[in-house]
């Protein structure tokens, strides 16, 4: 068998709580091979979390089962889903966050999760990736049907990636959508929309020229660049530096380049 | 086979020390499952690991193997011990680490592990995770018997988790057993030692009307709960937000429900 | 089979470049056993990830495949690395890296690696670690002959651990060559180095007396300690304590012993 449960979590790596995932997981499908995608999304940020598993999830094999956990309405009315789309199955909240990729590797079918016969026996009403997800995906890789876990639903919420914008002068407003550990900032804007490789960036206070390169070391260290980053958008990063700390940037945070 | 063994340590992730012992299980033991529970301990914080190991053995199947490394006394003449319970084996420094879990499980036997032959050549003074407790773990994973580590002790050493007491006009004294990384205050009191929704936290320099709820969502953003939490005690939690921060919260504090 | 892949970066857990790493390498080799050795070496620190390969690599099991990425030149022409050992096979970028744990282990072959056959289709820029080596080291473990990945290099780059030096009045200049997350300094002295147990510490505005001891228990909570650490050097170390707060340590800071 050999196939993988794939977590994506707001839960962090400091308590338990993914430990406990886990052992619930391998308790019932024991041959599973669980490999963590990230804990460390903004406490309850779906749109990060949907972001991340986008950038993901094709590189895993046809068949992995993913079980996206940031859940702000945890215990509230909110469903909970498996999506199986064309190569995968997903598992999460109906807030959004397996809507980017879900929808990016084609909807096959949406299951609204409702029988009690694949959870654990005592469901909490603040850890659902515990006592819902884990053992229904569990479940789900040792071959139960989709069907047997509820009723099939017509429709998910969604969430979109912002797209960026042209604006008068051929200026593009575009925002950051995600910084990762090393400071680079994730843009909305893809190689595409960029058609010169000098430009002018305006981010926050500051307003500075700025080069398209293709690899870091075409600057010096300390230097502003752009680069197509490896999830396929437009990075703003700093040679050798942290380009989130030198721009003040944050999440969401709007930019212009022209 | 497809057994588990289980880490629970102070070690942190930042450096090897968790990759290294991962290492050694592995070349005992090539086919074992290792699963991380928790590796952020407060460092040598015996008490906090011995809670946590108690919140999270119970999700593992029958025979998995922890091994549980808080040890400020390592290299000292601290015993090291192998807990064979009714479900578990539990292995780790006799500092009552084990305790809690172990004797809610069921303790069948304490071997105190003795037969340099199960170790590493090589036994330094510092990291006994290493040296020891792994590669014993993963010669019990592959069968070994429990009488071939060391003699058999009458005893361990207790840790417990502090009792909440009634005092005059029904309040309720208890105290912040464990912080998790959502700012989440875990007390020492369940839900049956509460007799009503509406309640009065003194906490420090707070002291505020708090409510009893279900669920996250029954109040608005930034309000302060009560909530039965997944680990089976109250929690004290901003929805939204984070308690920790909010009240000025430390492990160990004294808190008063009335 | 049941071969492992060990892997050290500069990636940090915050991000999903690790799990999307493991995605790859598990896409192509579904049964392999996937080892974090650590993802929080400083970024772009090619000699700490050095380190810290050399002293984790030798307890890993014959034939275990070590992919180290720590990568300040990704993107430029830098060569990517197999090393072929006498007991391993190491991945990397020829910066080093993998230059200390390799010479020790013995080096049999070196690798260019060339053939786009085994990387991923696309090969961005900025993230080799899941382009080139996830790929080519997943390739490895399935048997691919060496060979076929790239021509025969005589020579890589190296990195060496810097020797400490006896000057006159028998003092002996070492340097801190790496800070575990306990505070703990680990110097670039091992045991032999030192002929007595009282010695005089100078570090940086710091000048004590301390002593060699054989385990944290033999001095008070509180007191600074040199003790032979896990990796076989010497530490600086205080019991129950952080050593680099303490004496506001640096990376590469230079000590004197006598």
């Amino acid at each position: 068998m050999n196939n993988i449960i794939a977590l994506l979590t707001d839960f962090g790596l400091r308590d338990a709580y993914i430990g406990v995932m886990k052992a619930v997981i391998l308790k019932i499908s024991p041959k599973i091979n669980i490999v963590d995608i990230c804990h460390s999304i903004g406490p309850q940020n779906v749109q990060e979390g949907a972001f991340l598993l986008k950038t993901s999830y094709k590189y895993f094999k046809k068949g992995a089962i993913f079980i996206a956990v940031v859940d702000p309405g945890v215990g509230s009315k909110r469903n909970a889903l498996i999506v199986e789309t064309k190569n995968y199955a997903f598992l999460g909240p109906d807030n959004g966050i397996l809507s980017i990729a879900a929808r990016e590797d084609g909807i096959r079918k949406i299951i609204k999760i409702e029988n009690k016969k694949y959870t654990l026996r005592n469901v909490s009403n603040t850890f659902h990736g515990r006592d819902i997800f884990a053992p229904i995906g569990a479940c789900l890789s040792k071959g139960e049907k989709l069907e047997h876990f509820g009723k099939e639903l017509k429709k998910m919420r969604r969430l979109n990636i912002p797209r960026p914008e042209y604006v008068e002068n051929g200026a593009l407003n575009g925002e950051i959508i995600y910084k990762d550990a090393f400071g680079n900032l994730i843009t909305n804007i893809s190689r595409n929309d960029l058609n010169k490789a000098n430009l002018l960036l305006k981010i926050g206070q500051f307003c500075e020229k700025i080069k398209l390169v293709k690899s870091y070391n075409e600057v010096k260290s300390g230097s502003a660049i752009l680069i197509e980053g490896s999830a396929g958008y437009i990075e703003i990063s700093i040679n050798k530096g942290n380009a989130a700390r030198h721009f003040k940037a944050k999440l969401g945070q709007k930019i212009t380049l022209r």
